[in-house]
């Protein structure tokens, strides 16, 4: 089974010139979500792995069925002011303005190994940000695992550069 | 295990009077994770079940867990402007204004059996909008399943009282 068959590819989306990766006629595929989930957990056996920290909302749809089956806890890193105890905050870049995301300050203890998880990676300003939140909250990145990397954003690239571990599922142009 | 006591309360959040049932504290437990997933499976037998929609994004953390389980496609109900094809959309009322929900056209088929899986149901106006979008897509309601019910807020009952069937893992006061 090829998953890159199951993903759609829409023009012009959100704006013009952007090719939009859509997972939805993948995960509307039980045999595709299936083999998307046991191939991300296959990856993630090479690290330690001591908790999944998910990227809201798309991260959401791969990292929850991955934490079930590796038996680790799961933990969200959510939009600003969506989470209601207190939070590490990050802000970061995008193409316009800026974004924040955050975790909670009792999800990651000192010296956690976490598997980021996306749906996919583009220039890699979220996965920076939710790196980010992992160490201020004392744990370390054991790696990310994308289902999509959108290569010639180079995202997946920068990462590790900085010396993360980085795996993809499938690569697509981004344009 | 009692899934209750992994459910943490926080006072006035998001505002005055409320009190917000927190779920990062049950998904950080593994245990107490699986056990959840384990249950709404366990719920989801006494219904015919073609395909799982969950509500973003607090859904999704239990409906992919669920899906992978009973190899069943996952379908995302999305707020507004979120999905990248062509979708069927429904406006609700919030206590202050209104939201949308939406689902793409290519989602559900006629005569589908769709499970909604959500994390919570307070006053339900989510969820009803959710049961349209099915409907509209011409598929129809096997069951909702919700992680908590606040019921004080009527929704899970409403829903009964329309003909729906509602399965709750655990019953909360929402004040």
């Amino acid at each position: 089974m090829n998953l890159k068959d199951y993903i759609r590819s829409i023009p012009n989306y959100p704006k013009k010139g952007i090719l939009f990766r859509d997972i939805t006629t993948l995960i509307k595929d039980e045999k595709a979500f299936a083999e998307t989930i046991n191939q991300i957990v296959k990856k993630s056996k090479k690290f330690k792995v001591d908790k999944i920290a998910a990227i809201e909302s798309r991260g959401f749809v791969f990292a929850s069925a991955v934490s079930y089956l590796l038996k680790k806890p799961f933990i969200m890193l959510r939009k600003k002011n969506k989470l209601p105890a207190e939070t590490f905050s990050v802000d970061f870049e995008l193409e316009y303005g800026t974004a924040t995301i955050e975790v909670h300050k009792d999800s990651i203890e000192q010296n956690d190994s976490v598997l980021i998880i996306d749906d996919l990676i583009a220039t890699g300003g979220t996965a920076e940000a939710a790196a980010k939140l992992v160490e201020m909250s004392g744990g370390n990145v054991s790696a990310f695992i994308f289902a999509i990397n959108l290569f010639d954003l180079n995202g997946s690239d920068n990462l590790a550069k900085k010396g993360y571990h980085v795996e993809n599922l499938m690569d697509f142009p981004g344009h």
